[in-house]
């Protein structure tokens, strides 16, 4: 798999982890222009609030741990955190606020700031242009490396996400990263990334709960040029690389045994039929329901009131066989004309054994 | 068990489910003063529709039935409700808006009518001071009758609740029938009812999902007189059979192996204690943990952080042993001096057994 120009990853074993590769980084040759966004937590990761603060500089490398949330472990947390910063900067000779930061895993242990910090010459060393061992390095309780790649004439998008639990979108529910080489301004990514996100990492849930690390970075490196008819197939590309990981995201969520597309018509504004999607994503009822394959449409009525969406009775709900691992679920509330696609996953037991015993 | 007086129960099976009793009544042998909290989903059920018309009402009956919720079941179903509350009302020789009626069990099937219809002689037939019968026929998933009394004075207070699934406060999460016999006024009723809803019946959550029938009513027969220095004594006893009986809906939840109360503390506004309470029972992920017994209090600021409720680092989160069936959790945010206390369970896999096969 071909990295966009201007990149390296690098993944490795530091020690957060018993074993499994835990730290990441992706390196820009040059520096390259990032659009960020990041959860509405409001206690958020240290490494969330750091990154915040830089998101706006030309940046040198992005720095990801997985294992552990890097939140909510006292004031040394933070300190610990620009420190952390403060040592890869160093080595790469560059400033503090050239650096993104990006963590998941346990909330409230201190990071293993020094472990860390030591193994920066094995990460270094380790560039490559390979994706396989960045993509391993930012996993927890995932099953399977996350990875898209589309080719824009010359240009690439590869996207690299984590997901697997606390999975609930309000921006992003989940570290995701997606590298160009496309030379477009800043504003012009900004604009069409807000839209790709929409639609994709935030028309996601697994299980409703909205982590203090949900983070998406959107690097380019401007290496290489586009052509102005090329931009809209370039916003397709980016799009489709930000839903693939999405669907990947809940596809692999704790537990899952269905993945479920719902397609909301019929609503009286998109943000209407988002909303219903959302509804009945987070009904813990609906999807206990659809991992019994019980097509008890009366909890999709329960679910859509309680969100405040009234339905009258012409309301239209189609399914694909629930016996499928895949299920397309239509509902048409028969309200005006917006519509709007969510993906969602069952609840099942498994998912909750799995949490039960996650830390 | 001594019923308040002016009142009479009934509870037969009328055939809505294949053995169990189905159907209830609560008889006041003069007319009794309602007060009625509903649910604020927007899809209610058709006996919600009629009963919130008619709770200003003198009201002579109570009809109930388990079973069937008596929601979304095509325009006919509205029309059905009206023939059964008009027939029952022939039968007790007063009009349709004397009735009341509260239904529980699937969405979205006909309520047998004709089946109830022929019924009432029986049902009335069935008239008397014990309170089983009537306790039983309004259950569905529940494995147990839920039934709390207290005297004060001469003055019973006897209440009736229904639980299991579909749990979460937003008036009223359940079924709840309140009789007493104390001679108040419609308008102190009303007002106590309303404080004391809000900390017993709007302080729990099983899952999160608020159904289409919820309603708690208050009747009283006013056969009793009262002084005025036995008022906060009498509203001490309301919030009393409220609070045991909200306590019995989530001990007895659908798959519940532990019991957890909540107690906020240290917040800037009791609504922002409550606030907190909800979002810790409505977050499946901490619900999890508490299955599983890990003490993984990450969950717990992960879950104030969603709802928009930032903590400090002097957060103080306490338990009492996680192994026990009934647990403490307090958790001082230490951002003021306002407390609420809330009740919830943990998520287990029997949850989502029993939930994937329900209809």
């Amino acid at each position: 798999m071909n990295l966009p120009q201007g990149f390296l990853l690098s993944g490795i074993h530091c020690g957060i982890k018993r074993r499994k590769p835990d730290l990441g980084l992706i390196y820009s040759k040059d520096s390259c222009c990032a659009v960020g966004f990041f959860t509405t937590n409001v206690n958020p990761s240290y490494s969330v609030t750091v990154s915040k603060k830089n998101i706006n500089n030309p940046i040198k490398a992005v720095l990801v741990n997985s294992g552990n949330a890097n939140c909510f472990s006292h004031t040394k947390g933070l300190k610990d955190t620009e420190q952390i910063i403060g040592s890869l900067a160093k080595k790469l000779r560059v400033q503090k606020k050239n650096i993104l930061f990006a963590s998941t895993g346990v909330i409230g242990k201190n990071l293993p700031r020094n472990k860390i910090i030591k193994s920066f010459g094995h990460l270094l060393n380790g560039l490559e242009t390979d994706v396989y061992k960045f993509a391993s390095s930012i996993l927890t309780t995932d099953t399977a490396k996350k990875i898209s790649l589309r080719e824009v004439g010359p240009v690439r998008i590869l996207g690299f996400a984590k997901g697997a639990g606390m999975i609930c979108p309000r921006m992003a529910t989940m570290l995701g990263f997606v590298l160009t080489d496309a030379k477009v301004s800043r504003s012009f990514l900004k604009q069409i990334a807000k839209e790709v996100i929409e639609e994709s990492f935030n028309s996601i849930s697994v299980d409703g709960c909205t982590s203090t690390n949900d983070t998406v970075f959107i690097l380019s490196s401007g290496k290489v040029a586009l052509k102005k008819t090329q931009l809209n197939a370039f916003k397709r590309g980016l799009k489709e690389v930000c839903l693939e990981l999405a669907k990947m995201i809940v596809k692999d969520g704790e537990g899952v045994t269905k993945f479920i597309e719902l397609k909301i018509q019929g609503a009286k504004t998109s943000q209407e039929a988002k909303q219903a999607g959302l509804a009945l994503a987070n009904s813990v009822l609906f999807k206990c329901a659809l991992y019994g394959e019980d097509a008890n449409w009366g909890r999709i009525i329960a679910a859509l009131g309680q969100a405040g969406i009234k339905v009258n009775e012409n309301i239209c709900i189609k399914a694909t066989s629930l016996k499928r691992r895949e299920i397309v679920i239509t509902v048409d509330l028969k309200r005006g004309k917006a519509s709007w696609n969510f993906y969602t996953s069952d609840l099942t037991p498994q998912y909750v054994k799995l949490n039960a015993e996650y830390s």
